[in-house]
């Protein structure tokens, strides 16, 4: 990762502000004659899009994706694409006091400090509405996938909300399209919902846990040492807006664990290796086993609230700041389909690294 | 990262294997001018090296780095320092049965998998020995700093081991140096040795939590959205082996926590911006804000073991496998100067690129 | 250099076709601060622009550029700048012959058998098009460089086309801009005209050789041994479409010297080293010396010619090819702002590597 | 290319200074399963090796490569390769003066203004020494072409010598190895010693130009457009020390021919596309067509003399300078075997490269 590009075969640099004219990904590398169109492309946006529900900020972009290169009677050519979003929803109003006050919790102040100058219009560069550029190219990635490895599935889903978290008992991978909060039990959104409600009154905003699986990745997938595909996933989720740490399968729990209690014990299946668990997380050495990849991480609180917190202005005076303006109570929520995105496009770039390094496949047999 | 590389300016490319002939590590982007010297790298790896206690393995090296290159008259000279660490202790022995077994929890089967081929003596690439490059070109890493940023301190400590965790009541900074452990509370170390030893007598291991602190990190160190600070630090500890999580500051409790309990507020402090508190871990944005940037990940409980545990051939048929040799119990205590070594090279790496972009220390003034 | 991205911190990947709706560059690591807006971009863009006097080609665009991000204020902001050039000057046509033939000379035939598909609307990706891209790019690095190094002076100029080269005794720096041929010799464009309307009538092309100067480059620039000053400006030109050969300085005559003749003799002048003659174009070892940088490249002819030339379609059958159409007789003028941007932006790259790595200007000093 | 490295996918990083203890190369993305050792590797070295014939240095190091990591039971494993060569005939001596003194076109004096310091002990890093770390660098990529791509033949050999240059009409691809000049002509070798001789009895030196040819590159290699097969080639050569031009095909001639005098005519062969000619050196739009591919490039002629040269001291002071020691009165002559080792690594990343995102061979096929 460099700056605004992540990848290293396949390479998405995203650019754009919050309220400048449009934000984008620049996707290069992407593999010849892969069928894609903006509609493919817009479902994903559409998962992701403000306005959607009452859950999210009721900001309302139509984030409608526009391919501006690199697609060819309906299939990538090889040269890079261009997809751009136009941002049309961005309200005039006074940025006079914003524009002199630091945030808590946002990067207004290191923004300021790093650089010396901000787009102050709504977070610019540091906003949320990054992730929708990530989106799409994660649209780009998952058709190349669809087409290279028809057999990954990928699908995000929260697993806590503040005090609440999913009851794993009742874990169902057919219910979480199904609810507005992407949780795999359809009778607990109501809860949620509640819980959220509660909180939006209250002025206040709440963290969040998503987990990301990622079903029929083939073994072999990871480049070690500095490559590894725990690693390269743990910096893709790491560089979304609030997330403030990264687990791979057991995750932080593994320091409470003994090596007996964590062993993945090994059996020869039908088609190949069996593990008696996933402790690992579907990773070891930095190479995919091929069981299910598992990534969690955590969002941070929405920072913008509407309870009074102290901070200070440009010239060091002290100041409360209260922010208004549309926010989500819980930016956990629309993370599951950012996060789903990354979690497309790091494997399929390390499916093309290990084309191009090994070949077609794995190498090594078994049994 | 790319591969066996890391780092944008400051790149470290390490290599070699466990029973090689040697491993080291090719240190590209020092700055020139450097005063650096065996010695001064010497000391880390003192640090981290295997048989210095006897909660550690037992293998007896002495890990005595050379400087090939890139050094001269005392000083780093631009060019590419080469550190190589021969292998002295590689006892040979038998490998026949390890040739054909994967370990469970090991690397064994994904780089056979992936490879086709596999250094299998004493882990060959995937081995821990690998880390000691690390430690070493953590060093250069020290130095730089030690000129550029002479007001940077780093310091990496075990806040847990199994079921133990130290008391943050009685941390000291001080006792971090005087214990085998590394903990921050020069009681608790008995505790600690006792109950590792029990493990050891077990026949098994356990895993471990570790943070690092870097104190003095200037603000405005971060290269958002993909070279963000914080992300750079995850995929530097993800990195080091048997990690399966990372926490910036809150870490994954901050899906816990609300915008009113999460929040940062800012002061106006007598030499520039302070902080009510450090939820944030000193990153705001990708970028770091002043305060103390603190990083903490979870490593998995060794998998070598003398407790048996089933696992299979390269043809396919089961086994048993008990990992007889020189290993830790806990191969967090020995992670601790590793990711020191990481921050280290982390900090210094966007020091240069900020100076790069930006130019000698922040833009923006406060106040 | 990676796919379409070209430089290390001033990093830039253009994207686009010639007849798809937009071609542009994105522009990453700008430093922060740096004063710069559309109208300052087009003044390089309209220098290139087709259709501008009756040497190149008819196509009538106004390829106006347009800054999507990055810019705030009138400064950059240190994040991505997206450059956008709409294309609104596709004709609608039958591409039904042209999308079964390659064109010989024509990349047509090596995308295809590289990716097996490709946008034969006007050469696609391969089209001189994209070189709009770069001049805008290069726009940006020229404010950087005005800012942060106002000393440096960067012109091309032609110093041949086919037959007819330019007497160096009659050169004149003040005369380029004031001719179609970019020429440093006021009194020779009617004969460059005569010579190639000829050709033009002839149905044919003609090759040329293009110069580019840097004065003003601080000494100390480049970075030994694989990012060399001239290995960046050597690969920059080769870039460009249909360049064939490189050469800094002396160039490919140097072949022909001795040692004796070659030297450039150093004495100490007012206000630092100075040579005797400039054999080396400027770079000795990688790095800059002061002195004037010195690039000069060949450009072939255009293939695309109104004389039949043989050739084949897809399917294997024989074919005769004569492009119609739109094209310069002598792609090399256009390439003179083309390389100018080239220039620009390795030498702003460079300077960011050495305030990264080295620090704010050079470090040793002489006498 | 990045400072020390060059190479997208199979990527080379070169290391050390003429007198220090050791020099060579970090290898990192070789494929798995490669046959290799250091025999094979040795040769390409002994091609290269100072003291080999009169016409070279006198300075007699074996240049003996080990192999220190990356290969196992004879095959490369997929993990970085360390290739050292030790420095076994630094002659011990005065170096005061030469630590003072600026040699005229030497990087002697660039280097001290970049980095305010540098190992003068025989150019330290500048000196041509390190080129031997490529050609052991180019053994491995010659040995993975053999596996991967086992049609492609590389061979260099001179073309010019000052004023004497080979006879095109008497070409013979067999005598190249059987002479001292690597020239492509039997009868011709006596020629050039006298030539030679004569120059370096007058205290003189001598550029050169050479040429390389790599045969049976399958067509496809190249990543448009700033990863074009040209442009990396370019850039190879401009890498290595003392050339000032690169040619691909036609070269700067091109500038002089008009579009029906360039054009490669297009027929359809036995197995597929062939051309009528070869102006363009293999290679359209970036990407290989299948002929040979033909790279040219000059050497300058070698700067350290034994006639004096003024130069200044790093006081400023005036002084004239006479090389003394062991150099090539014509560099070129071992440049052939370190060209060859950069076409080997340039075509096998591109292979790489293809492979990764495009697949196993070309994707369109014609006929």
């Amino acid at each position: 990762m460099s700056l605004n590009t992540f990848g290293h075969l396949f390479r998405v640099t995203t650019w754009g502000e919050s309220h400048g004219p449009a934000l984008g990904a620049t996707v290069d590398g992407c593999p010849p004659g892969i069928p894609v169109d903006e509609a493919f492309l817009q479902q994903w946006l559409d998962k992701r899009r403000p306005g959607q529900n009452k859950n999210t900020t009721q900001r309302n972009e139509p984030d409608a994706v526009q391919i501006l290169s690199g697609v060819f009677d309906g299939q990538s050519t090889g040269t890079p694409i261009q997809l751009m979003i136009e941002n049309t929803d961005q309200r005039s109003r006074d940025y006079g006091e914003i524009a002199q006050t630091f945030r808590p919790g946002h990067a207004d102040i290191t923004y300021h400090q790093k650089y010396g100058i901000r787009d102050y219009r709504g977070g610019g560069r540091s906003s949320a509405r990054e992730t929708a550029a990530r989106v799409a190219a994660g649209g780009i990635a998952r058709a190349a996938l669809a087409s290279l490895a028809p057999g990954i599935s990928i699908k995000g889903y929260m697993t806590r909300m503040g005090e609440i978290e999913i009851d794993r008992s009742r874990f169902d991978w057919n219910a979480i399209d199904g609810n507005d909060f992407w949780i795999p039990d359809a009778t607990a959104a109501a809860d949620w919902e509640a819980y959220l409600q509660k909180l939006r009154k209250d002025k206040n905003s709440v963290g969040a846990e998503i987990e990301v699986v990622a079903r029929g990745v083939p073994p072999g997938l990871g480049a070690p040492i500095y490559g590894k595909l725990d690693t390269d996933l743990a910096a893709a989720m790491m560089s979304i807006n609030a997330v403030k740490g990264v687990e791979i399968g057991e995750g932080m729990a593994a320091a409470r664990l003994t090596g007996t209690e964590n062993a993945d014990e090994i059996f020869m299946g039908e088609t190949g290796p069996e593990y008696s668990s996933n402790h690992a997380g579907g990773i070891l050495g930095g190479i995919s086993t091929g069981q299910d990849v598992v990534v969690r991480f955590a969002v941070k609180p929405t920072s913008s609230i509407l309870t009074p917190r102290r901070s200070i202005r440009m010239d060091g005076t002290p100041t409360e700041v209260i922010t208004k303006g549309r926010h989500d109570p819980c930016v956990g929520i629309r993370a599951v389909p950012v996060a789903e995105a990354m979690m497309a496009c790091v494997l399929l770039d390390h499916l093309l690294l290990h084309r191009g390094q090994v070949g077609e496949g794995p190498r090594g047999s078994i049994g």
